[in-house]
């Protein structure tokens, strides 16, 4: 008799995007004369720059062609992505990143689910509150989180580091000794950022502790700011105790494409029950040969034609057109005097959701009164009640609509 | 501290490739006058057909255009490719499969090794032997092998279904209860199939003791004779214990482009500890929902366009080719009066090593005297031991040459 695994039992059904999708198609039906402007989704718009396409005809062409097929790849990613990576994303900026500790993948969200294989079941898991569902949901198929208590909204044995205004979107330390930290820094869904000297103090914690971060730095591209790390590498000392995924869906608008990587420096250790130190590098390449069987050739060399020189000043000019975007966004929110944070270096902006309502009475309020379309930050996590996320990848001329809107009635 | 999944530990490091690579390369440096011709490889060489190339040279114009550009796709697939695979792989054969029972992937080694994760840990799992690697090392990673016996090459709570000349390379029905088996046909690496009555015994045997049936049919479109299952599911109650994997690498040479699916009827039930049913169909749509995110829409576009009158006309005749090949190897083997099996409906010949040598000695000596690589079958199992596997995946010239070289100087 084959059974199942029961962790995945434990699993929220999250309706978050499904009820933000019903509540939108009734009120589009109740008045079809109406306007509605989506800034809720996590999606980009803009094409796919010419620099990658032209990689791509030529890499279709190759695979037309008896001298220039390519069957089986290396699992880990051709040399030239890898090559383009270390010398681009780290050495440009100081990190000493060897190009056989890089591992591109299909995409962040399958490095930052997989990931998991490597690790022991009974490692405790702290992630911040607000969070991206996507790490929660991958530990608790894997046995790590206990049970839900529907009254906290938590899992009994994840420790969770809320986000909020009240400490300025910085999570504390855990009070626990925790194994595995989740930090996604520009964060998704705040839009913030944490600065070096403070994420010097979580290098410090693992380091102590013998724990591991996984940092996502998904939005590191959309860093306008100095002083704020692009990778968790350029801090000192974090070469032994962290894991970086990276990806090219927001950087180049490759969510359709299927393109990312994750770094695991040969320094990065985790322990047997009897104390042998052993590398989640070697582990995590055995999991790629075994489990996975390299990211399409077509695509990686889309992904390499980013770092081109003129891959580079294009998606710089879309970024820069999502910049704009989060930029009238928060202005808008300034002049109608909504509380705000992010958007400064990251797409997303999150604001406080004014006379205490809570996010899905305001998501209700925007939609109704305004015809605007958000993400309520409750359903992020319970921390993220009262909140409220906008997106900047729509176009300019919705963006700035929608914010007329808002600010013309107040809010 | 963080601990690792202590379960890596027990994998085998399998050197097979590395030392034909090793083998081969210190041959071709003693004697840089030889030609060697390498059958050895389980990669086609074909190029991607026009249909094919066509649809993807579109579908990256329409990435480039604001209006064309598609984001983040369903994580199951587009419903175009589904609709496809629904209709000329299962309706055109009379078997009734939902569109939505298919999962679209990046490829049949992801989804054989990702499918571990919706299953118990204490769950018995059977495979043949010889086998395609990919199905035992996830399970060792799950931690459902035990420990590793060097002296028998085999793992504690495996269950091993042997295939040999003896039994007709046809596994028999395990003595013991399994929940979990594992069947790929036509089947890597022997090359041998199961027909219709062979695969009914297995399908009520999975019936009658609640197990699912794991099978990989990637190799389905070299089936040439009549009466071979191209799918499980033209057994009848198969929907109820079946989970079949399909690629379009073999069927097509997307090797490099990254294309596969995965079908789950819904009727395919696991169970709780506690007896309660379960839809395996419901746990994979959460698992491809939280850890994957779409293969590339670029790709997919590939996939429909197999489909097509031209793609179909096209792949058919490099799958020609590959057979014409495995025809040739077959007539040699005859010729040089050597046993073989499979070639017939699969691209590999399964050869018997004559005068009782072992697999690795059969390959020095074609090595050193035919200047022909294959792969040693000890390197898939311990009873490949005393075989030896030819592909029919190289060129048609090298291929006649290197039967050519056997036949003249006889084995």
């Amino acid at each position: 008799m084959s059974y199942i695994n029961e962790n995945f039992l434990e699993l929220q059904e999250s309706y978050l995007f499904s009820t933000i999708a019903k509540k939108v198609a009734n009120y589009t039906q109740e008045h079809p004369d109406k306007k509605v402007i989506k800034l809720g989704i996590g999606d980009v718009t803009r094409p796919i720059v010419p620099a990658c396409i032209q990689a791509m005809h030529q890499a279709v062409e190759e695979m037309g062609t008896l001298e220039g097929f390519k069957g089986y790849g290396p699992e880990q990613g051709y040399d030239f992505l890898r090559k383009a990576i270390a010398q681009y994303d780290y050495h440009a900026r100081g990190v000493d990143i060897a190009e056989d500790e890089i591992f591109v993948s299909d995409g962040a969200k399958c490095d930052t689910g997989n990931i998991v294989d490597i690790f022991a079941q009974g490692n405790v898991v702290a992630i911040t509150d607000p969070v991206y569902p996507v790490y929660l949901d991958t530990n608790v198929m894997a046995g790590r989180s206990g049970a839900f208590n529907p009254e906290t909204g938590t899992y009994e044995k994840i420790v969770y580091l809320p986000v909020m205004a009240e400490n300025d979107f910085k999570p504390e330390l855990p009070n626990q000794k925790v194994d595995m930290i989740y930090l996604c820094f520009p964060n998704n869904p705040t839009g913030t950022v944490l600065k070096k000297e403070e994420l010097e103090k979580w290098v410090k914690y693992a380091r102590e502790n013998h724990a591991v971060i996984l940092y996502d730095s998904a939005y590191e591209a959309f860093i306008t700011e100095e002083g704020i790390p692009h990778s968790i590498y350029e801090v000192e000392g974090a070469k032994e105790v962290a894991i970086e995924f990276r990806s090219f869906s927001k950087t180049a608008g490759f969510t359709g494409l299927r393109c990312g990587y994750v770094v695991i420096p040969k320094g990065v250790k985790g322990y047997t029950k009897q104390g042998k130190e052993v590398s989640y590098h070697q582990l995590w390449n055995r999991r790629t040969c075994t489990k996975f069987n390299g990211a399409s050739y077509i695509v990686q060399r889309a992904a390499e034609a980013i770092y081109s020189e003129e891959g580079q000043k294009q998606i710089k000019e879309n970024i820069g057109y999502y910049m704009e975007n989060a930029r009238i966004i928060r202005e808008g929110l300034e002049k109608a005097g909504i509380p705000y944070y992010g958007g400064v270096n990251a797409p997303y902006v999150w604001l406080k959701v004014p006379d205490g309502k809570t996010s899905w009475e305001f998501f209700d309020t925007l939609l109704q009164e305004y015809n605007v379309v958000g993400t309520p930050g409750s359903g992020f996590g319970p921390h993220g009640e009262g909140y409220f996320r906008l997106t900047a990848f729509g176009t300019k001329e919705n963006t700035i609509e929608a914010m007329e809107r808002i600010k013309s009635k107040g809010c």
